[in-house]
């Protein structure tokens, strides 16, 4: 039985209450956090995370994310169908559901897994749902339904006008632009610019200018001296700003959603 | 087989010491955190969380609640079995067990599942517990055998004289007061004031006061303005104070154990 | 199926990553986290949570544990299969496996198991590894590998050459140093000195002076008066400095690392 995905802004109480709901319905779940401590409402975060993990996952798996400032207003609830190949991992054919509000932040995840099919899940089918909990109340139930194979069609009815989320960039010849999508425990910086386009125009070992910052471009931290500021490709696959044994985040005084300008 | 819940305030590590401890005796269980971040030794916070939490679990549930400033001390350990229907969410028949430290943690949660059992752990049956780790030494063992189906009577002996946790208030025609019993994690302030009396007195849309400070009573968060703080209903159906977007809790100065009073 | 556990100093959100990987190779994998909180690139304390922690699991659980400054460098991958009789418990003979970076963290937990044989694991299995994730790349997939059965021969070559971290102290007649291995999330201060030495030289009851304070030599948290600081022997089985309702770290101003002085 494959398995089911949590993740949230919830911190560490709710998502609980959610496992609860799903072993009634599944008794047999296998269910994994991703994460629950999303910054509150920040449903870019949520989503750039969500489409981090989910190609890592079996065939089958149903991942429930819920960053849903919207919650009981007129924002819809959606489940999405992705069918395609792991491009990053090379596992072959999957096929992933994803469960959550329709406000982006599902989709850059399931069309990283492939091609996608949105479902706005029938509510009138969840007559007692609060108006504050829909991961407990719909999300959850929504997603033990998919994991015991029930036929995502008879949850809902496909949509064309779903939210999306896009991770831009602006890209010159000798200069890009994105933005810091994330920051992990060290105090790396995650940025939106896919490492791939770094490394076309940069050797390892050479330098880059990182917001008006002078600083080597290298395979992996460890190869900076303790307290020097390095560019990686990090485990993401997107350009990464780090210090060995230190928080760049604090050095570059960079937060989550701020522009990150690179000079080749 | 059905899950087996641990809540307690010990962190991130300990807990983990317990999950061997009880895969060691139930090679199968299904082991689900409800929380490990009660506020250290508040035994109120630990025991309203899983009065919240516990009836969204299926039948036959353990629950091991360890929030245990006496550890060591005399007080006993107790094993309660609560029989009854689950009245918030109408899945029938239910049957739960709750695990852990006599100082009333786990009666509120039990009580709420229906009538209720309480057994002394017979701790002769574990000549090498430590002082420090009941949780590791006690209460997993224990939990994994009722998982297992081992009958609770076999365990210890039925006593009446149990300690007890209540969530009381003060209620006028125009006035009722209680207190704050947790903040999660967005700063959204849950009272322990039923959300159904609230509702009796006032309609959605209508002002409140509370602490003295005058705001809308609404359905759903998202409903308020940016910065506005709000009443609503929330998850845990009790009375919560809120904020769209921001910490209430910081707005309103208000901490676990402080008084709140709603005037209509 | 013996369970899989995790411990890493990466925060909530890679963790999840592994465990998508784990769960591609075996589908019936019981993952258990013990912590992903350690100080970021603290080995030391990481050996010290492991090595407490392992004895408690049963028999075939693998062990993957990751804080990793080394990632991506010429540092060594290891496989550890110890074979043993759990004293701390009692459980038997048992058998466990170990995997992650050459650099200590594996091998106290797995001494204290038992015998131990150390495998190099041969990286050249892994030829799309990245060089800063191999808790993802590396790690999870011969943990995986290791919980199906496979044998831990045809993953690496035996070698002897394999980093060692001790927890050592000095020992004389009236005084023992040793060093503070962990602050938990209590404040309490875990120190490396074995409990047992203590309760060699001095009955409970008794005074202590640690670091040059007073404090009683107690059973339990519980029989020291509020504020009071006290010396235990905690469960991890090591002298332990705390406060009853109250951070000992705090108050003592001990960090780990710092020396513990203890004169009888």
């Amino acid at each position: 039985m494959p398995p089911i995905t949590l993740l949230s802004d919830f911190g560490q109480f709710y998502p609980s209450i959610m496992k609860g709901v799903i072993l009634n319905i599944n008794h047999h779940a296998a269910i994994v956090d991703i994460t629950h401590s999303v910054q509150p409402q920040n449903i870019r975060e949520g989503a750039f995370l969500l489409m981090c993990a989910a190609p890592y996952f079996p065939s089958g798996t149903v991942h429930i994310a819920v960053v849903d400032p919207g919650v009981g207003t007129s924002r819809r609830a959606i489940a999405v169908e992705a069918r395609g190949h792991d491009r990053a991992r090379g596992y072959g054919l999957i096929n992933q559901y994803f469960v959550g509000p329709d406000n982006g932040i599902l989709i850059p995840a399931a069309r990283r897994t492939g091609e996608i099919t949105v479902y706005a899940i029938d509510e009138s089918d969840f007559p007692d749902a609060s108006r504050t909990f829909h991961g407990r109340d719909i999300f959850a139930p929504v997603g033990a339904l998919l994991s015991k194979g029930h036929a995502i069609n008879e949850l809902g009815t496909p949509v064309d006008d779903y939210k999306i989320i896009d991770f831009e960039m602006s890209l010159e010849e000798k200069r890009i632009r994105g933005e810091v999508i994330y920051i992990d425990s060290f105090g790396n910086i995650i940025t939106s610019i896919p490492g791939s386009i770094v490394a076309e125009r940069a050797r390892f070992g050479s330098d880059l200018r990182v917001n008006g910052r002078t600083m080597r471009f290298l395979q992996t931290y460890g190869l900076a001296a303790g307290g020097e500021p390095l560019a990686t490709i990090g485990s993401h696959q997107c350009l990464e700003i780090a210090m060995n044994r230190r928080s760049a985040a604090m050095f570059m005084r960079l937060s989550v959603g701020d522009r990150v300008e690179v000079v080749f």
